[in-house]
């Protein structure tokens, strides 16, 4: 007889990834949907009908769903606060979908729900403390406290991507009305615009031939450039890897976590990224804690909101099992 | 018959104070020493000496006893890792207390016990999240999560003062290798320095004219030109709360917090420093965190700490007494 089942479901700005997900955090059958452009009624329709497709090929009898959404998530309610690139605003989400699915429902942050699948089965397996930043156009972290997902008084918190390191930086994007967050300053948005400037700076270097052809200095192409020797694409890197240090190094003296996980797009430049990170906590953090930590990078890519978001389901189900 | 008592005890860097404290934290006995340039043993006595002379004030048998000490404290051995301003580097403090007391000792940082003092019973009574900051020569600070004290994965962590606000910003003072945190741009020492520079700037000012008339422009000085309405001292005040509201605003992003609480001796300034820092906070951190926070002065002067390393005695006893 199979095991139990729940379906994780991370609805990104532009896909939705559904997956049938057994109580190890295997995943037995997937389901992707474009999520571009739609309006919120059609939404709701296409996410009811991946789930009910990815419910079918389960294998075995589906208990739950998990949702993860890159949204603030009012946990007194279900309601999604803001959803900055999904029509979803000031409805009530688990209501409706646990109306619409038959399935109990429940809902988290789409970076809360990384950590969450970390902890279990990833880079922080085995930690109570840990902080997990995923780096891509913006910046999403989840805080692993005591061994439980931390979500703040109304499950608002663990957003660190919005710590000020430099009070007079840039201005920060999306809904975040901040200047001089890492997510303005350290997120693979910024990597891009440093490496404009470096490739204007230097025109000789790789980066800067690349611009001279004409191409979009994007994050895969610097850390591309970097991974060749081009010192301009590495000096890009650095320097964002320096600027996450200064504010791993926050982290690591308000947590003193056992592990700092780094996940997302940007660290496609790996050790490259993470030993100036490295580098620039051990300058600036406290003993003991600097010296516990370890800065290590994410186990899951792309899946690892829909796998949280399935271990969700699971942990909210479990004390009705039990009883 | 009276009810039981614990006995609190805050070992700061000049002073001791102690205290029989019963379970609804009134103090009943208090007993002061001067802590200055002792040496470790001679510092230890003196410790001994304080404590049973409090037990015999105490009109009620003693449990236990709880020290607050200005120290990272190793949860794992009790072993104070560093005190910056006591001879107290390696010993395992509660086993030697332990054995010379003959009474179960729990030993925690200074500042996390001001925290629990302020949730059990001062302005974060009620609360399940919150930052208090003690803002002295230095920046303390303490956690209350999920209702509980946090103390990170060794019992390193809540160290807010040292969070970076500006990456390029000047070195922080005693053990701390970092530059640009709050310790080293919005503790009293930074005021002090601010008053100073903008005493030069504005000579015709009450800053410049106290700076004039050979006054040392320490905390409590600036604070009562601001109360006397000198706006030079304004500036420095509002220029120190308004960099704490940038650390502040971080804060609410990352823990969601029900209550910020601002305590030590800069809350001489009063709203003055808190209507800046609550108007940097409300301009930076993300909705809905920042619109249900409340940043208000802590309840408890001088002795905080005392009564939460009593009450941190009360919560160690309580799964013993129960079984």
């Amino acid at each position: 007889m199979p095991g139990r089942r729940t379906i994780g479901v991370d609805m990104g700005g532009t896909k939705l990834l559904a997956g049938a997900v057994d109580s190890e955090l295997s995943v037995h059958h997937r389901v992707q949907r474009s999520m571009n452009r739609l309006d919120q009624s059609y939404l709701l329709d296409v996410v009811v009908d991946a789930v009910e497709e990815t419910r079918e090929g389960a294998g075995a009898e589906v208990d739950a769903v998990g949702f993860g959404i890159p949204s603030l998530i009012d946990q007194r309610s279900g309601n999604a606060v803001i959803a900055v690139n999904l029509p979803l605003k000031d409805i009530m989400f688990a209501d409706v979908m646990t109306e619409r699915l038959g399935l109990p429902v429940f809902v988290d942050n789409d970076a809360n729900l990384a950590a969450l699948a970390e902890h279990r089965a990833g880079a922080a397996r085995g930690c109570t403390e840990a902080v997990v930043l995923t780096i891509g156009t913006g910046i999403g972290s989840g805080l692993v406290l005591r061994g439980e997902l931390y979500r703040g008084a109304i499950g608002a918190g663990a957003e660190l991507g919005h710590t000020v390191i430099d009070l007079n930086g840039p201005p920060c994007q999306g809904n975040c009305p901040n200047h001089g967050c890492i997510e303005s300053l350290a997120s693979g948005t910024a990597l891009a615009r440093e490496a404009l400037r470096i490739a204007h700076e230097q025109p000789r270097s790789g980066l800067g031939r690349a611009l001279a052809a004409g191409r979009e200095l994007e994050g895969p192409l610097v850390t591309e450039l970097a991974h060749d020797g081009d010192s301009a694409a590495i000096e890009a890197i650095e320097l964002i890897g320096t600027r996450l240090g200064v504010a791993i190094a926050s982290f690591v003296n308000i947590f003193n976590p056992e592990v700092v996980v780094i996940g997302g797009g940007v660290m496609g430049a790996g050790e490259l990224l993470l030993n100036a990170a490295r580098a620039e906590m051990l300058a600036r953090a406290l003993p003991p804690s600097r010296d516990i930590v370890r800065i290590v990078p994410a186990a899951f890519g792309v899946e690892a909101g829909m796998i949280g978001a399935a271990a969700l389901a699971f942990d909210a189900l479990d004390p009705r099992l039990s009883s």
